[in-house]
């Protein structure tokens, strides 16, 4: 039986191997006559090389060539020809080769496949691709995102591994905790009517690990979350979690800037700039209006309150009367749009809860639109200073509440950038936020919360506001920011009972509560527990970026559809009667449950 | 504010760092009062340092030092100091030095611990132990382990990148399939009385991945089995999980030769010796009496049906007269045992159902015992050859139908092994064995099926038995073993459709019962599969070994205790009926499983 077993891939062969006997395997990716001749581009994950067929040479073998069939399996041996002169492929890492087959084993044939596998359209119907994934990984970018997604996890491990952190695997059967997001549960069959759950972070797992003295834990963790999809979001996900004890924030930035460095290296050959910007929490939402700003291009948000209080535009002095605001954007070029792209804004933030948007166009040194006329030349002068605004400019203007001139004016100005290319290709710009509040107030419970969560610890130089003034209280917590997308976050934690004490009275929990809550960890924190703190990249989030998609699927083998679906297996299924009898459970639907 | 964050951890410091002013943070281990002066040992996982308190220096320090509750969390600042002529410590990595401390802060008050963690004894009860996990890591030895583990993680992905192979992580929340373990279910909320399960192994989705030209898989894979727990059982554990296309089983025996290779290496700085020997199952339950030799020591099960027909001890001819057998293993020094210890082997061998144990002592060149009578000398000469007995030895024999005689003997070799002291320390002995049966006959069943799963290649020279004599088909499989223990095990799986037909119908399986239980995967392998073979192995064993302990959970941060309860979180737990109803499922005790 011929050895199916390959002396080279598929991407391997050039010129200097002429003359050799080599073995290829693979699948057929195209096949084509030719002047008498059968040409087969042979395709593995490295390649592709083509095998030719000569009548004249071997009769059987042309005609067995000729009944292949695409994406059918099989395994060559043959001498490698340079290619004549002319018919060399410069696109083609193997083309300047060919071989002239000797022996072909048809491994395993094709079946037609629901869609072709030997273009570059990607236009199939994406229920179809889920379903038959094998072949959509097979078509290749699935392929190089898994490899990519690979070499960040190798960057990650490698790097954390040097800084001598050590990986725990902590269980994916866990505790089911009545507070965050929904749960997934898994009933227990020895232990009737109780349920482990899977979970969305191995965070106390990894705080309990500090308090065993493990000093520098990671995992790259699978978690868990039953929400309602979109198309950034699976049911389960992948953080890279990291925690040490006696350290400081700046420690973990110093540290994960490392990591960052690493993965961006490896994965693109691109080098991040560190130390990454520090930006404060208020500062983001000032300038541009949410906490995760995409600081790849320019146009903030300029607050312009001190200056149009002055004006005569009602619509604005109305707003800064009930505690509006107002804050303009300047789109460079921008006096170019026409009235019916304004409008198109217009629309956009409406959406937003926006109810219009103001204008002025510069042109030849001055401003025009229906509301110059409101403002004197000086206010003008202002507002061309502060917002940058050079000829051919155009500002535009938000005026509501803060809240929601900063939803609509940060969606607008990244909506612009994009629709005006302002977004540098390949850039990719790294930010830290710092400073959140620690609490914000809860209408609907009449209480403060916490924003992140009740062991984050406070701003030491706050401490002392807790009582006072909780809700300027900032909280030692830090997100980490790419291209406009918030891909890591985490805290310092509170390792002091009675500072742990005074934010639980803060919040008003009783002690009760918590012992039912989070009983075991609270009375862990009691037997000396070090300083520390941790952080958690969401791997799913960068590997998108590394792979330059927007789509959470394009970086996960076997992803679920939007209901949360394995459209290939067909999972969730019904189960047999006699699984759901040994759990002890019933669905409401039992009749349509069971096989 | 005193700055926690260290300049040496409790394991670094030594003569060279005299006169440095340093600081440390860590655990108070253990305190005492000497001569006026009070000494604490600060531990932090790398070490233990002593620090001195002179309250002829700073009578402030020395009474907060004297406060000082064991495992406390503290930071100190102060200047390394030689010990004095006599007083230092060569036990120890820093007992060379001592710190005068100038500054102390209490970072963190423990209460009494439940068990003293200054000390070496691990007699405290299990269940106590798993209740305080976080405080059993902090005692030493599982920290230890963890980085053991941690290390055999980085030395198997590090071996495994460099070949080529691609970690892909397959889904967690998966399908549930009808053969095989006892799976958990994962209730969906989306589509009421539809389950997930967690899967037992990735293997289907790796097979898929060869599918779609992965070419080279691994994962390190959480896995999971609801099944009732023994010691060396968890209800979640971990696999290398490994597969490639176009190779052949010694492929993949090198490739993980290399990667066992590397872990030992890594973990234990250990050279593992290979090619690792190969010894077929046929060969391992003749002379080991198992399908897992652990061949460490001597000692091998021979067989002398051939010898004692000739005998007139009835108890044997009769055994070979019912179709069983007669082996015997020669105990080295044996002679010495007493009746009474050969009565606690008898005794050990009825629980696995041999009903007694013949023997024969020789000492001073003659054959000894109460059976000696029925074998001629010549016979007894036979005996001592092939069982290569000398003066001073002891055989025993066990007469029973095979499968007997083989459970037994392979238990008593062991047993007897130990209790000798034959094993040697630190001995790591691989075997790989090959040429498992493909099919057994399950006599409940009435029916041929898999001894591994129908996806199991049959070895190639013996497809043309599979109509004919199919129990005597051996397979494409291989089990790896280390001292006695199955540390992984793997196959060639079936690529071509006509011989995956072959094997169904020989499992007289009907095509619609494949279709209902894995239609989509024999749809996937007509569309052009490769030749693929795989292995597992289970880390978690792995560990154990390296770490030199039988008990599963001090290989694993957070184990489940035996009845698959996690005693620290009380986890399966009752949950929130709006959870229930979320899900759309009750439990048969429902009024018991809602807070």
């Amino acid at each position: 039986m011929h050895d199916y077993r390959r002396t080279h891939s598929c991407g391997d062969l050039n010129k200097t191997h002429a003359g050799e006997t080599v073995t290829l395997s693979g699948w057929v990716h195209k096949r084509r006559d030719l002047g008498g001749l059968t040409f087969v581009d042979l395709r593995d994950r490295y390649g592709i090389t083509q095998l030719i067929f000569d009548p004249n040479k071997n009769a059987d073998l042309h005609k067995l060539a000729g009944n292949l069939k695409h994406e059918s399996v099989i395994s060559i041996e043959g001498i490698v020809h340079p290619r004549v002169e002319g018919m060399a492929n410069k696109n083609m890492v193997t083309g300047e080769i060919e071989i002239e087959v000797s022996h072909l084993e048809l491994l395993s044939e094709s079946l037609v496949p629901p869609f072709t596998l030997n273009d570059d359209t990607y236009e199939v119907n994406e229920e179809l691709r889920l379903k038959y994934r094998y072949l959509d990984i097979r078509k290749g970018n699935l392929l190089k995102n898994l490899t990519i997604r690979h070499k960040a996890m190798v960057a990650t491990r490698r790097f954390l591994d040097g800084e001598k952190f050590t990986e725990v695997q902590t269980p994916i059967m866990s505790k089911s905790t009545p507070e965050g997001a929904r749960e997934y549960l898994v009933p227990s069959r020895i232990h009737p009517a109780h349920f482990y759950a899977l979970p969305q972070s191995p965070q106390i797992y990894k705080q309990l690990l500090m308090i065993s003295g493990l000093d520098r834990y990671f995992q790259i963790a699978p978690c868990f979350r039953d929400e309602d999809l979109r198309a950034e979001r699976q049911p389960e996900f992948t953080q890279i979690d990291i925690e040490m004890s006696f350290g400081k924030p700046e420690d973990i930035k110093k540290l994960t800037e490392g990591m960052l460095k690493e993965i961006f290296k490896e994965c693109l050959n691109v080098e991040i700039e560190t130390p990454i910007p520090v930006m404060s929490y208020h500062d983001c939402l000032e300038n541009y209006g949410t906490d995760k700003p995409d600081v790849r291009f320019d146009m903030p948000l300029v607050r312009v309150d001190d200056i149009v209080k002055d004006s005569t535009f009602s619509i604005f002095t109305d707003q800064l009367k009930n505690e509006g605001c107002i804050k303009g954007i300047c789109v460079k070029g921008g006096a170019e749009i026409s009235r019916k792209g304004i409008d198109v804004y217009t629309e956009f933030v409406s959406r937003l809860g926006l109810k219009g948007l103001a204008w002025m166009k510069k042109q030849n040194g001055e401003f025009s639109s229906s509301i110059v006329k409101f403002f004197p030349s000086e206010l003008l002068d202002k507002l061309s200073n502060v917002l940058h605004v050079e000829d051919g400019d155009m500002i535009l203007f938000a005026a509501a509440k803060e809240s929601v001139v900063n939803q609509a004016l940060d969606h607008l100005r990244r909506h612009i950038a994009k629709e005006r290319k302002l977004i540098p290709e390949n850039a990719y710009k790294f930010l830290w936020v710092n400073d959140f509040p620690l609490f914000e107030f809860d209408e609907e419970e009449n209480r403060l919360t916490s924003i992140h969560h009740p062991f984050t610890s406070p701003h030491f130089d706050d401490i002392k506001l807790i009582d006072e003034d909780p809700l300027n209280v900032r909280s030692d917590a830090y997100d980490c920011v790419l291209n406009g997308f918030e891909i890591g976050g985490g805290s310092q934690r509170i390792h002091n009972q009675e500072l742990q004490k005074k934010i639980f009275k803060t919040l008003n929990l009783s002690e009760d509560d918590i012992k039912t809550r989070m009983g075991f960890f609270i009375e862990a924190l009691q037997y000396g527990t070090p300083p520390h703190l941790g952080i958690a990249f969401g791997l799913d989030r960068i590997a998108m970026i590394l792979c330059n998609t927007d789509n959470i699927k394009d970086v996960i083998a076997f992803p679920k559809s939007l209901n949360a679906t394995d459209l290939m297996m067909q999972s969730p299924s019904m189960v047999e009667k006699v699984q759901l009898d040994e759990l002890k459970i019933k669905t409401l639907a039992e009749e349509i449950s069971v096989i």
